[in-house]
């Protein structure tokens, strides 16, 4: 299936006890259509406040008399106004929506002038985002690097290389946007990479100062992780 | 000053005892800022659930130590998170935000696919909108007419003439969007207007039909209100 939510109002898309998450109101909304507990696999975490425009979510059911693309209309009237799921389909059997994954990209949505109507879809951050000057230096971040200066302390992985295919910062009617591709991202990674950009859109570390962030391999020369309001996991490819 | 509003949760524009109206929250912020009650005259009133882009509104303070372009950031660090107050300046005494208004232009959104992250700002129509069929009938509003038909009967209004000098549809992304500008408009008037071309998009009327409707002067032959969500006071021409 593929699945639209506003992330606002949810704990992150992962399933937790006592918490308002996207996993578990999914999960109890196809329980309740297939009258049996049904388990999900997201494509990917978002944190709490960060939204997905694609989640990917797969599921196996075994007894099933719905067809196939008539389960997500069928969903969504059980589904709160925060979630819509956008499709459905049969797939084999051997998909997996994590690890069949090759490629995860996110957008991340900046202004810099006060608009109520898009006020939980972005970064508010007031200056003007210096478009040319952000994709001069991008190229530091492609490629497969250890990115271990951009990842939560929380996180408990021990592979911190990803294979970023892509960063670059364009315009969108009176906003920026950073769209990242990756084969796969760390906790926290895209908020603290954009961290670092804002920075340096400021002029607040140059070059160089990125250059050691990256090789110090270590979360502490990264500033400070930014908030996930603006974050859009934007689809996922296979 | 230019007010920007998401109605969803406002009991409309116009302050109304034990509601929460944009007025009535403005003039509260305003009254704390300047330690005076204080009054205002909006361009125009807009429905429960109607948003607004740019509403201009004006007030009269006797006493003030702020410069005029600063009223706009200080009023906004009291305003909730769906009203920001764009921009403040000094008007002559004989500006009027409602009479000296010579256009005025709403925008209404609306889109055939489901999207959570537009939905407060959009009408959801099953079908989607054909463009050049709408626009090759919009000429039979335009003009100075007797807009009856399109009141609702809670109007306390005489006067049923307004001078519609624009009504158009295109294309926004994916979205279908109806512009219309008149001198005026009346109680409802936007949402029953597109109501009328919803059901000539469906083949549910035609052409001789809309006449009828405009030649009647009368609610009763024209269909029903469409719901506020995706209709938006643009702005305010002067």
């Amino acid at each position: 299936m593929l699945l639209q939510y506003d992330g606002t109002d949810f704990a992150g898309s992962q399933i937790q006890p006592e918490q308002r998450t996207v996993q578990g109101v999914l999960q109890s909304g196809l329980s309740e259509l297939f009258k049996t507990r049904i388990k999900t696999v997201f494509a990917g975490r978002t944190d709490a406040g960060v939204h997905a425009r694609e989640q990917t979510v797969k599921f196996l059911v075994t007894q099933n008399t719905i067809p196939f693309e008539k389960i997500a209309p069928a969903l969504n009237t059980l589904m709160p106004s925060d979630i819509v799921v956008l499709s459905s389909e049969k797939v084999d059997s051997d998909f997996h929506s994590r690890f069949s994954a090759k490629k995860r990209t996110y957008r991340y949505f900046i202004n810099n002038k006060p608009d109520v109507f898009r006020k939980k879809y972005t970064l508010f951050h007031p200056f003007k985002i210096n478009i040319d000057k952000m994709n001069s230096i991008s190229d530091m971040f492609l490629g497969n690097r250890d990115f271990r200066s951009f990842c939560s302390y929380r996180s408990d992985t021990k592979n911190y290389f990803c294979n970023v295919s892509e960063l670059m910062f364009f315009e969108d009617n009176d906003e920026s946007v950073m769209q990242i591709s990756s084969d796969r991202f760390l906790h926290n990674m895209v908020r603290i990479i954009l961290s670092v950009f804002l920075e340096y859109n400021c002029d607040n570390i140059g070059k160089e100062d990125i250059l050691y962030i990256l090789e110090k391999k270590d979360r502490r020369y990264s500033p400070k992780t930014i908030s996930p309001g603006g974050l859009f996991l934007w689809r996922t490819e296979y």
